[in-house]
């Protein structure tokens, strides 16, 4: 059978991270041979035991020569070269999604002006190439500006508050393209992850409200504590712009409320997402399982919650193996389900995460950081 | 990392069948490192990249040489050399089960024999070593009478039914040591589920309604359709001969309900268990996420389900590639999960199953039903 018998299809997915590592878990159950693209044999899939090559996913000959023996290529992040996508499809391999759609993902410069373009709510933004233009732009939208980077930014690098001409100097003499914009009055973050496939058909999961800190998730609870007149706006709306980038698979549309009820997209993730994590335990389908059934084009499964309300919470690294330690404490806490990817445990780093099911968001919650907290080192 | 960093702990399974394959998916949440001792690169927890050594668990060298480098060794199915288990056990590693717990699983002369000595209820049995016996246990018991073999039989092999002396005869001339019991009228079989500490502390899961056919699962449903007070009896019968046995890990207790209304120990079995599938979807924490944490004694995880009611419907193999070919066309019903062991269709094989939640035991009944019935051909 070592010549492909026992599994249903092949999927490759540049990038092994701990997305890659969950999407494992889908692929036991759908008889999917993942393969997937690895920085280093210790990345969070590999150590599981999914095959892999090693690779840059930004250097041409590793994406093509991965493209080799898989039915689709699929990302655990956006950081892949655009161009060798473009190749690799050309060459006749179906990557999903469409590199004209991760370039949403890729490119926020690109992606603000596109929503613009077709009529989408953006926050005011612009491209600013020197301090000069973050002083028009602050002229017009006021300091503080938000700089970020266009392309290459994740988990908060490449985004910088400035608060006068001197830092926006700093900032813009390194190297890229940035993007001003305005600094919002924010009355939540929501996220709305969409499973679509090449054909059309999509599936939209209960709006999850989202708690940034320092540009990275910290927790979130779905459905979002908003009303309900908000949450059906923002699925509308997630379930349009995905449909129009025509991305597939997994797609996150990250998104703002301003306390005056605005709701402005922020961005897009073409990839399983950390919005979607509690989707595992929480939703009927799990947003790995609609992964992989997306790209391969199979009917999706129900996004349904299977409780009123679920939470996630990350663990963030310590700078020592205390969560690893620490797991037996946290088992303790009823109701949580512990995920650990097997990573250093570096200081601000996602090394886990934790959910549970509850009556409500606050309970779910609760549980969720409970729990979360034992792996981090609270006294049991 | 690769030398033990990136993992809370090392898990060695001794075989790799669609039990070890699902424990991976468990293993992969905790961080744990689990090693199978396999019978062929193709078995089903292989494939899916689970780090493997390859030996017989019956040869005492095989066993010995894979209790090295793990924290403890467990089972994905009972045909292990109990004395190598015993040995690995004296030398110092963690076993659990505990061989003599396991003996439950293995001789059912011996569980029949040491849970009547102890006062529990079990069906009318002896011993038969020839004709003559089972003549004399039909002139107590009655015409047919049905023959168990006592060690090696699983999922209706050496199991048969007798109508008089010459089919006994025929039976009997084989090896082994064969086992009469009275041939009951049912009403239902159940089965129950545990998780236990080798510390203690156990959970009990729901009791689930199994429906044999030719002594293979067919499908289930958890809560089981039976009176709460039957189901409680269950419950209480099941947690107290398992503490009874010393079981560690999963334990499943099956059992007959008569048409007299009483309730009998059939079978044990010292792991994860089919009879416990559903609990994948259905439960909180799964059989396998509580298997680990039993086997580590690490505290154990809530056994609530997730719905009213949850179903589960195996899939056997056709003699052809069906399922693997079929699963796109399954995974169009409604909130029918599939699990693919990416296993060869031989006739009558267990390959996968179905779980489906519902509002009833019924709906979700329909709903795995027809997915299976789609893995297995029917017409979309």
């Amino acid at each position: 059978m070592s010549d492909g018998v026992g599994f249903t299809a092949r999927v490759g997915m540049i990038g092994a991270g701990q997305l890659a590592r969950m999407t494992q878990r889908a692929a036991i159950d759908l008889a999917v041979r993942l393969e997937v693209l690895a920085a280093t044999p210790d990345d969070p899939a590999v150590l599981i035991g999914v095959p892999y090559r090693i690779g840059s996913p930004l250097e041409e000959s590793a994406v093509t020569g991965f493209a080799c023996g898989n039915d689709v290529i699929t990302l655990d992040h956006e950081l892949v070269s655009n161009d060798a996508l473009q190749r690799i499809q050309q060459a006749g391999t179906n990557v999903v999604p469409d590199p004209a759609a991760l370039r949403f993902a890729q490119d926020k410069l690109y992606a603000r002006t596109r929503m613009a373009a077709m009529g989408y709510p953006v926050p005011a933004f612009a491209r600013v190439d020197d301090v000069g233009a973050v002083e028009a732009f602050a002229s017009q939208h006021g300091w503080p500006v938000v700089l970020k980077m266009s392309t290459m930014g994740y988990d908060g690098r490449g985004v910088e508050i400035v608060g006068g001409p001197d830092e926006a100097e700093a900032v813009l003499s390194g190297d890229g393209v940035w993007v001003a914009e305005e600094m919002l009055d924010l009355s939540v973050e929501l996220a709305v992850v969409v499973a679509r496939r090449p054909s059309g058909p999509e599936v939209v999961y209960p709006v999850v409200e989202t708690v940034q800190e320092g540009g990275i998730c910290r927790e979130l609870v779905m459905p979002a504590r908003v009303d309900a007149e908000l949450a059906e706006s923002a699925i509308t709306l997630a379930g349009e712009v995905v449909a129009a980038i025509g991305a597939a698979g997994i797609v996150a549309v990250e998104m703002f409320v301003t306390n005056d009820g605005a709701l402005l997209i922020n961005e897009f993730a073409t990839r399983p997402h950390n919005s979607g994590h509690a989707t595992i335990e929480g939703a009927v389908t799990s947003q790995f399982h609609n992964h992989l059934r997306a790209v391969l084009d199979w009917p999706l499964g129900s996004t349904s919650l299977v409780a009123p309300a679920v939470a996630m919470v990350n663990v963030l690294g310590r700078g020592t193996d205390l969560a690893m330690a620490n797991l037996p404490h946290a088992l303790e806490v009823e109701g949580a389900s512990v995920h650990l990817y097997g990573k250093e445990e570096r200081l601000g780093r996602k090394i886990g995460h934790v959910s549970a099911l509850g009556d409500s968001p606050d309970a779910a919650l609760a549980q969720a950081r409970r729990a979360a907290a034992l792996l981090g080192g609270e006294a049991p």
